[in-house]
């Protein structure tokens, strides 16, 4: 995947921030695990650069730019959004049985899902230990328990999301409207989180925080909708998940909902009678393929997509902001909407 | 298991202040596990009447009271550490494999473990929300930022002895002092916490919070070696877990590592293999009950138990308390270090 410009700027300071939190903790083996996930080490223990793009801490320090802030007050914040979003990947892997993330296997596949759990946990426990560190970039104490206030929602928030996906995989009775929900809490919380405390690093009042909060979580919702897609028609070679993976795992995402609800006759037949088969064979996969093609569920999910993208900036419109680094969260929402698959 | 008098005043309170924080939340599916984890509904929703004691809970509520405080400002503590206790126990019994706790089903064997693992991480992420109601019992925002800090640290430190304990399993290779310092943090960690945010919700100055601290971590490290005692000599009716249930599962608590330190010529090769086993049988669980009888593992651990509950006593002593709960909380100690087994 190409990088967008403003968001590689922040990747050196980030991982620097977050490296000094955990570098005088022990024991060696959960932070062996951390700095693994984390893409600093390989298994052994070996100095790697496998990090992912820290999208949600890059957007949280743009975000502090884009009411006025110095990026630098964000940085406790950002790093914070980053660790809940890496604790609830060790916890996916592990929930979805998946051995491999980026390319690597996952943490539960080599030191076992007993351990993985405690990584995962220790990660989000961290997470709110660093936000803290906002009080030493000058935010006044009652910020600080605000700032504590919004990652908490926001992660239970993000929790509740994942117990719906979850849900989901073992019931046809997903409607668009639970779906969509279910997005907008498993994926939308967290970009809410970045763009909200990006604000209130920086000041900004409490409107400005709810608007640009709101910005955040419907961005996210069209990244995550856009991620939907990638894990039905993405290129294996490219995201590392098996051709058409998310079919596989019965997910009801986006794609898939769209058109459990729009077949018609005996395609709907069956579909629903092929999703409820123990195993899906590759044949079970080439039809719901088929049957995704047959009603336009791409095209009926790049346009949900646009939309929120498109309702995401117009909202941007209606806040007051500097202008350099707001062109550059635009550039930035329409690069996370134009991604490869 | 009798309740010390001191602990059951609280439970109402308590009980009242958690319900009400989980009370408008959803989904239900999620909700759901966490209420019948904490004992309140049965596995099918139904009222139920199943928590467990709140000990670490009402030690917080106690502990500012001891200081001159009223125990009603430490409430949100006190539920915060309550319900980070219960997300350890949630995720442990994934880990350990265990199919029931308290003589009922555990939540992951009820609900599977990827939801099992939600249910822990939706209580760590709401333990962390509820202890912010410090503000509104008037505790001010930099004395409940601090209490955020000393709930992080503490946690953490609770999953570094967690990770220490798995790991453990898996090797002879660990000392008493080995020992001892995991059931500081895998145990000492969240008592420190219930006393230090007592202290602070009270309004304590710094240095009795930590005193206090210290005395919570020194006797809930005693607490954990009784606790051990129980997973050992304990009567499998009472503590719901069946005979040398930790020998089986190879954990190194203190009278097993004593014994495999203590142990000399024959008897220490025959433990040491048998421990090297791929399954403990039925007659390795004999053997190794009979080397702990003839190493005196058992008033070994009884003796340190005892001498960190007086260490502890002795320390209450240098800190000017309120008379009436001072003389509670030690009465509360004894009763833990006297549990029946």
């Amino acid at each position: 995947m190409r990088t967008a410009p403003p968001l590689a700027r922040y990747k050196r300071e980030l991982n620097e921030y977050l490296r000094a939190a955990v570098s005088h903790r022990h024991p060696p083996l959960l932070y062996q695990m951390i700095r693994y996930h984390l893409g600093w080490e390989d298994e052994h223990g070996r100095p790697d650069d496998a990090g992912g793009k820290a999208l949600r801490a890059s957007l949280c320090m743009l975000t502090c730019e884009v009411v006025g802030g110095d990026s630098r007050r964000a940085l406790p914040a950002a790093a914070a959004v980053e660790l809940v979003h890496n604790f609830s990947l060790i916890h996916d892997d592990i929930q979805d049985r998946d051995s491999e993330r980026h390319h690597r296997p996952t943490v539960w596949s080599i030191w076992g899902e007993a351990q993985a759990i405690n990584a995962g946990d220790a990660i989000l426990a961290l997470a709110r230990r660093v936000l803290l560190g906002l009080a030493d970039e000058g935010v006044p104490a009652p910020g600080v328990n605000e700032a504590a206030r919004i990652l908490d929602e926001r992660t239970l928030e993000m929790v509740e999301g994942q117990t719906l996906d979850l849900a989901f995989e073992g019931t046809l009775d997903v409607t668009v409207a639970d779906c969509m929900g279910m997005v907008q809490r498993k994926s939308g919380a967290l970009f809410d989180c970045a763009f909200s405390l990006g604000a209130l690093a920086a000041g900004a009042e409490p409107q400005a925080i709810a608007q640009l909060g709101q910005v955040g979580r419907t961005l996210g919702t069209a990244f995550q909708v856009r991620d939907d897609m990638l894990g039905i028609w993405g290129d294996p070679s490219i995201t590392g998940k098996p051709r058409g993976a998310d079919i596989r795992r019965r997910k009801k995402s986006l794609p898939i909902v769209y058109t459990l609800d729009q077949a018609e006759g005996p395609m709907r037949d069956q579909l629903r009678q092929a999703y409820g088969e123990a195993e899906l064979s590759e044949q079970v996969v080439t039809l719901v393929l088929q049957c995704l093609d047959d009603t336009g569920a791409r095209q009926y999910c790049l346009n949900v997509a646009q939309e929120r993208k498109d309702a995401a900036l117009s909202a941007l419109d209606q806040i007051k902001l500097q202008p350099g680094p707001a062109a550059e969260l635009r550039e930035t929402a329409e690069f996370l909407l134009d991604r490869d698959y």
